[in-house]
């Protein structure tokens, strides 16, 4: 498994070709956002499949019109739960109730783990749902190389039209971010042949001996 | 490339057995980290890098005494920038001209997009920064599984208690999230055989189809 072939040959894709992707890399995509972890297995998001396109063209109209979203083959929207409720609380203990075969009274601690977030306030939980669905779109841009699919993640868009525009309050979600599915268009992409800029090694990362030269310092 | 396994296999470990990973495991782990993708490509983020014990002991204490947290080879603890500052700004710029040899005119959308950040509260700051290390989190829990290494992403800590300890505040770094890094222990580990709870498919996806028959209903 080289993951690193795959993160290098990953980039936001400008532009892609229209190319419609095969719907069992999509299956797989979205399977291996499924599967992502989320802290306490919570899952406190949903994920928009948007192929249409009409659809599409109107979400390009409120997200700096960007060509990928029409480009793409399927559009992804991550839309984060806008708060915890008590009947969430409850379909996930249902849930893990059913998957496990466990009792509701081996589940006290998730309970009161879940349970204590009723009392954030709504703008706090939904801080919480919003990284939880990062870590899926972690995973999915991923899932995507594997299959040689480009992916490319936007926050470049106005989420409160957004949101209306799908409808998304009725369902207590708001959007996060957008990943547009689709193939590089080679011959048109400006970034498409630019080196990755990252943080260099020595300051990405800090060793124990750095913190603790700095404490002694 | 088969993700999907990975993610199957991977699980979030309650005990670890000690064992140390060897370091080219673990520099695979922090290079997929810093291949990771972020918003405009900032990594507004760090990773401290904990091998010590004795650190890892005084972590524990600020971490509901979870076990993984010394029973893990090394400790990854991903920090968040805790605002965007000009400083930041400018090194993300100039790194960005250093790898691209472009001009600096040539980034002016890029800065505008950074400098309009200056403005945001640390707060609405930290809550960006803390989403784009969460990505970077999903890509490390699949280097890892790729590893053959396990891998439990926590939230259950002190924060505060933790970003004392480590003279975070400082480095203008707040913790987002630990990630021991290590081997499962069978014989100890409640969870190791339980299976995957996930939110089935078709709650956890939300067709176009499905969004146009709720907008028309």
């Amino acid at each position: 498994m080289d993951i690193l072939s795959l993160l290098n040959w990953r980039y936001a894709a400008k532009r892609m070709t229209g190319q419609e992707v095969p719907q069992e890399k999509i299956d797989r995509i979205l399977e291996s956002i499924q599967l992502s972890a989320s802290s306490i297995g919570m899952q406190p998001f949903r994920v928009l499949v948007i192929k249409d396109t009409e659809l599409k063209s109107k979400i390009r109209e409120v997200a700096a019109n960007q060509p990928q979203i029409t480009e793409a083959s399927h559009l992804l929207v991550f839309a984060a739960w806008d708060t915890i409720t008590q009947e969430r609380v409850e379909d996930y203990l249902n849930r893990t109730i059913e998957v496990r075969q466990v009792t509701r009274e081996s589940l006290a601690p998730l309970k009161a783990y879940a349970d204590s977030m009723l009392n954030n306030s709504p703008e706090q939980n939904f801080n919480w749902t919003s990284r939880q669905a990062y870590i899926a779109l972690g995973t999915a841009l991923i899932a995507a190389a594997a299959e040689k699919v480009d992916a490319t993640p936007m926050e470049g868009f106005n989420p409160q039209a957004l949101d209306e525009l799908l409808g998304l309050q009725e369902l207590g979600l708001k959007s996060v971010t957008l990943l547009p599915l689709g193939y590089r268009d080679i011959e048109n992409d400006w970034l498409v042949n630019l080196p990755k800029v990252r943080t260099k090694k020595e300051d990405l990362f800090i060793t124990d001996k750095e913190l603790q030269a700095t404490a002694s310092a």
